[in-house]
This record gives C-alpha cells, structure tokens and sequence, in this order.
C-alpha cells in the first residue's frame, strides 16, 4: 500500500487556491509521476468564510498556523503566507523544528532567513524547497541547482520582476511615461496597490539573492545586494535607448571573481539579445557555465498558475524521495563570500543629466568627464525641453572602470546646472 | 567516510575526452554539491594508443566491453559509443542487468530501445539517466520530467536539431542555397560527411519521441513518427518566408489529442515567436502546460562541453540518491498511445510549386485547391524564372483540414505541369 504524501497549506490566497485546483486538476497525472497521491489535510487562512473558488469542506481547517505545523498527519507544510518574517517565518521554523518538510514561494523570507531555515531542514533530514520563490513558473532553482551542477557558473541574470516588466515593455510600446503605466498596471492586477517592492528592485534582489547562493555556493547574503528601481526611468529613456538599438530592461546580475557581485539596475540591452525579446510579465534568466555555455529559461514569473507549479512541481520533487540540501549544497559548506567591490568593473555606461536650459551646461559636464577619465562614445542633447524646461543631455561611455563614472558625477555634485540626480545605467554586455 | 561514485565510461570521443575534462576541471564543485566525488575507475574505446588531451593513464583500461560492464568496482557505466543497435545496446543491457546504474548520450539508442532499457533499470533499481540525449546542455528532460511534472502538457515543441538551424539560418543570413551552406557545415565541422541523419530530420525525431514519451505519460514510440527533413528547401523559400514575415526552422512538435501526433517538419515561423530569433547551432524547446502556461528552454544542442554538461549533472543526481523511473513513471505506467491520424489537424500551409513556365498552370494548381476546398490567402508568382527555367509558384492557405491540401495535391499528382513534387510546409500556430 502506498502512502499518500501529506500537505498542510498555510495561506488561501490566490496561489494557495490555485495549489488546490492544481491537485484536484492533475490528481491522477500526478500520484503516477510522483509515485504516489499528494493529499491536502489541512489548510489554514486568516479568513474561513470568504470564497476562494475552491472546495474547502474536505480539508481540516486550523486557525491557528502553530497547530497546523505540529499535526501529526502532515509530512510536509506549504507555506504560502507570504513576508519575510511574522506569521510566515514562525510557521517555517515551527514546521522544520516538528520534523516536517517545508515547500514555500517566499522569495522575502528565502532572502532573509534561508540560511537559518536550510540549516534547519538539514538538521532535521527533512526537504526544504522554494521553486516559486524565483521565478514563477521556470523551472530555474532546478535548472540551476541540478540542471547546471556539474558547471562552474560564470554569471546568472536575468529578468526577475514581472511588474517591472509589464511597465518597461509598455512603456516602450505606448511612449507613456512612468506614473501613466504603473497606474493602469495597478488596474489591471500586474502591480500592488503599494508597488514599492516591485518597482525598485527589492522583489528582483531576493529572487538574485538565492539564485546568486546556488550558482555561486555562497551563503545567501541579501545585504551585499545592490538595488535600484525603476521609477526614475523616463519614456525619453527609453526613446533614447531605442535610439541607440536597446531596450530597457530591470535586470538582476551576479558573478563571482574576487567576490560575490549582486546588483539589480535597469540596463540597457541590446535588441539582438534573447532578453530584449521578453515582454509583459515573463521573467527569463541566463545562466552561463563554464561547459554548458549560456543557458536561457523563459517563463511566466508570477501568476497562480504558474506558481502553483512550482509549488507542486517541489512536492511531487519529495514524494519522489528527493531531501538533498535545499541549496547547492549543505548551508555549512556554503561560502561567506566577501562583498565585491564595483569600482574596477568594466561597463559601457548610459548616463541621463537633467539640466537647466542655458549655456555652458555641457561644457561643464563634458569637463567633467574628462577630469575623471571617463571617454564618451555618443552624446545626444535632446532638442526640445520637456514640459517644465529642463533640458535632457544623454551620453554613452566607452567602456571603462565603473569608478571612474562615479568619479565624474562626484565632480557635478551640488551644480546648480543639474536639476536632479543624473540617472546611470549600464549596458548589458 | 563518503564513498565515491565510481564510473566506468565507454566511448572517447570528443563528447567522453569532453567528460572527463569537465570531471577534472570542476572536480571539487562536483564532489561538494553531489555529496561525495565522481571518480572514474575505468575506460574502453577503439584505439587505446590515440591521443585525445586527456591523461588516460589514471584509469584502468578495457578493451572489451563487456568486461567493462562487468566489473564489480563500478557503480555506473556512461555508454557514449553511439548507434541504436549494436556495442552500445549490447553494453546498455549487460551494464542494467549487472544492477549497474547506465547515463548515456544515445538519443538513437534510447529512442528505439528506451522502453526495455528503462524497464530493465527500473527491475534492477538502478538509473538509467539521458540528458545529453535531448539538446545538448540544456536540462530538457529535467525540466520536463520534474520542473513541469505538475502540468498536464499541452504540447511540445522546439527546435532540436543544430545542424539544420545552423543550415536554415545561414541560408537566411546569406541567401545561399542549400547544397552550397551543407558543404560549409561540413567544413565547419557543424554537420558530418554523411549528414542525412541531420538533414532528413531523423536526428530530430529520435529526442522529440524521448520528450512526447516524458511529456505525454507515453510509451516512446519512434515507429509513429512523421519525419521530413530541410534539403528539399531553396533559398527561394526562405525569401519568400521572409517576405511574409516568417523564419523556416526545422520544428519537432508532439501533442495529444485523441491519440499521439509526433512530427519533425520544416515549419514557417513568425518572426515575433521566440523561436525564430533561435540561430546558428543552438537548440531551443517550448512547453505548454496547463498550469505552468508556455515555458522555454534554450541554449547548446550540441558540442563537447554542453554535452559533457547534461553527461555529469545526471552523474551528479545519481550521486545525490535519485534512481526514479527513467521517464515520467514506470514503464508498466506509460501509455501504449494509438498514434493520432494528422488528417483532421487545423493548419495554415505553404506551398511551393515548382512549374513549367507556361500557360494554364496557375489555372491548374488553382482548381485543385478549389476543388479540394483548400481556401488560399495569398499567392506569390515568382517573375523571375529559376536558372533551369522552372518558375515557383508559393501560396499560403488560410486554416484548414490537413487533409484538404493533400486532397489538393493527390489531384495535381502526375501533372506534366509540376517539374518536381510540391514542398508543403505548416505556418506555427
């Protein structure tokens, strides 16, 4: 006789529903692929009366997530609670210290505490795993975890935020600008009410943070991340670029030479790269391997479908027997790598100053430029001044040291000339 | 104290030197994320005495086979001999029913055999692993077989030959023909002095039947195959796929509708679709589940080193303790799948007549489609005549029944109009 594998789920929201619809839709197709059935035996939300769309009656309702993490009939918890610490991070911990597996979307929590909680699991020979975390849908933490294991990875980037997204492509589309899109992103459920997440870069920088840990067998370390969003880009940026043969992209990097380099930043990238080709919500990441060569995933990056297959996809993973560390490797043969400085990298740069319409402004950013080293490769004084009279002045570097940019926009702090902060971004190359 | 993985590799050519150089290279990467090292205990190939920039001192030589899979110092043997029948199944059966695990490259053997072989690993509790099989270095049949394990899939399909698109998006590039881009290929080394099973799609057929079989719950079944290859294709084609909006990439795509469809075909291919930006050697597949939603993977489809890639990650997973059934389920679970009639399949169709320049045939080909009930949506007439003084005739059908075009030109067969058979592509819904 077969046991069926047991889930308790804590968290009714659209991916929690969607997990059930999953399991009641493939039940069959999965029990045969996972060797045998996955069983909801109790479920936990904050609300019991409101309607999800799904049959809860057959399932043990808990109100309390404590209760649900000590049941005795549950071999594995799912938790779909959501934020980095609270009710989520009590129920994770409460579940791996009883003894039970953890499936989790959390990219918050995975960022902040996954070093804790993988310790955890390990320690109790229990599975931990967090394939919605990244990337929706993609198959990518496999990918890369198992897919790519036999290969020293160069780097790993990619499109990691499905609002970001949504916004840059239409943006690019329409010629709107920043605030117009967001808002009807918001409209149409492709944006939070509150996108501050989304929208500069913290959402992209934790999913970065566990890729960056299992490509680089690095503790994950969400501090040494360096982020920006996406809200000072400017639909004369993106006209700019296109000019230029790029789009812009919110694109999440990490390498490892010298040590452990992770930064989210919009970029400019090429048209002709796979990445310039991916629009709306879909998330994509590159991985380059020393013997794989350059490996792409592409995929819806949010959604409840999507996630929910991941979320199932990682249960039917432990039905099947797997509880290997849930990072590359065991947490303590994970390295604490150093945080690599920035300075000596080597970027074509594209830099947006806004400045006031009078003379003599370029002569004092191009002096600038010049004191610090920084060659430029193209400049475009745009001719007509945007609605309240400042004046756009792009430029793109050649390559050089990343210092060397900061050191000219050093050189412009506090001039009167510039009526806000230049934006830079770099080129992906 | 950990124990090794002990492995025993046949066949040295560039993909087995590619794999103990990515075991050398990376060896301590390996050993910390498997678990424990991945050590080669013993070797055997046709010619001991050639050199092939790998130290082969280190291992132990066999010149039989046989012995190979024989010895009791071996936990898994790698088959990268290559061929469907002869020393590579020989080794495959006596590797399995000596209870050792087997990882092979043969997408040849595996398609034709799979079923026993898999059977016989799953009697014997062992692995049987093929990765590289599928696309090279992209984890395909990982990405199929777990990430997407949650989803009913709807269909499968992709480009998984890299000679041909290599060939396709030359000829593209250039304008070149095909004979004449062949021969460059060959030179290149991106296409063998016998390539027919490249060109005539066989190579493709061989991974689309081991990918259907994994994404459909399906025995493997390569005798249901439709296969047609790219050398019937001119340069004229491809311009006047351009002229349309479309690429021409050789596509493999299965689905399952009331019996199993597995095809390999040259198809049109819009150039907005992520497929069609896929050139040169590289391999790309598209998965469309019904919860994951339209997933893609891409990257190498061949050479040593992705290959070596695919060869160790399943070493590695073996390592790790995976020894699920090779496909999907158990073999005893898998379908016996009638193979679906393409007859009543709704297409879009391309078809390029080679005419007599003369009067009458228009009329001809045109009351052949009425009279079959073929509906056309445009016609191109070539002005200019080819150099024999042939001139082409190419029209694109609106949707239609599969089964009328053939009507069309089962009516047109043996007319003294026709210079050679017509070329009949589908449009990639």
């Amino acid at each position: 006789m077969v046991q069926p594998l047991r889930i308790a789920l804590a968290g009714l929201g659209t991916v929690g529903a969607g997990v059930i619809r999953l399991l009641d839709t493939n039940a069959s197709l999965i029990a045969a692929r996972a060797g045998r059935p996955i069983e909801v035996v109790a479920v936990c939300a904050r609300d019991r009366s409101k309607d999800r769309g799904v049959d809860l009656s057959r399932y043990i309702w808990e109100d309390d997530m404590t209760a649900l993490a000590a049941r005795d009939d549950v071999d594995v918890v799912v938790e779909l609670v959501g934020g980095s610490d609270g009710s989520a991070l009590t129920l994770a911990r409460r579940a791996l210290g009883n003894g039970r597996g953890l499936v989790t979307a959390n990219k918050a929590m995975m960022a902040h505490h996954g070093m804790e909680l993988a310790a955890a699991a390990e320690e109790a020979r229990v599975a931990l795993k967090f394939e919605a975390a990244v990337a929706g849908g993609i198959p990518v933490i496999k990918g890369l975890r198992e897919g790519a294991a036999a290969n020293a990875v160069l780097r790993i980037y990619g499109i990691l935020n499905g609002t970001c997204n949504y916004i840059l492509s239409t943006m690019e589309d329409t010629g709107r600008d920043f605030g117009d899109v967001l808002k009807e992103a918001q409209a149409l459920g492709y944006a939070e009410a509150d996108p501050t997440f989304d929208i500069e870069g913290v959402d992209a920088a934790h999913k970065l943070a566990l890729l960056a840990s299992i490509a680089f067998d690095s503790r994950v370390d969400f501090s040494a991340m360096e982020v920006e969003g996406i809200s000072r880009i400017r639909a004369a940026d993106i006209a700019q670029a296109a000019a230029l043969g790029y789009v812009i992209r919110l694109i999440g990097l990490a390498d490892c030479d010298g040590g452990l380099f992770q930064r989210v930043q919009p970029c400019l990238v090429p048209r002709d790269h796979p990445l310039a080709s991916v629009d709306g919500p879909t998330n994509a990441v590159v991985l380059e391997g020393n013997f794989c060569g350059r490996l792409l995933f592409q995929g819806a990056g949010a959604g409840d479908g999507p996630t929910a297959s991941a979320v199932v996809a990682d249960l039917i993973d432990i039905a099947r027997g797997d509880a290997g560390p849930p990072f590359s490797m065991p947490v303590a043969a994970l390295q604490p790598l150093e945080r690599a400085g920035s300075g000596h990298r080597l970027a074509r740069s594209y830099l947006r100053f806004t400045v006031a319409d009078r003379p003599g402004v370029l002569a004092e950013i191009s002096a600038a430029m010049r004191d610090a080293g920084v060659s430029i490769e193209s400049l475009i004084q745009q001719g007509r001044p945007e609605e309240n009279g400042e004046v756009l002045v792009v430029m793109v570097t050649h390559e050089g040291p990343e210092s060397a940019v900061t050191r000219a926009l050093e050189l412009l702090d506090g001039s009167p000339s510039l009526t806000e902060a230049p934006l830079v971004m770099r080129l992906l190359g």
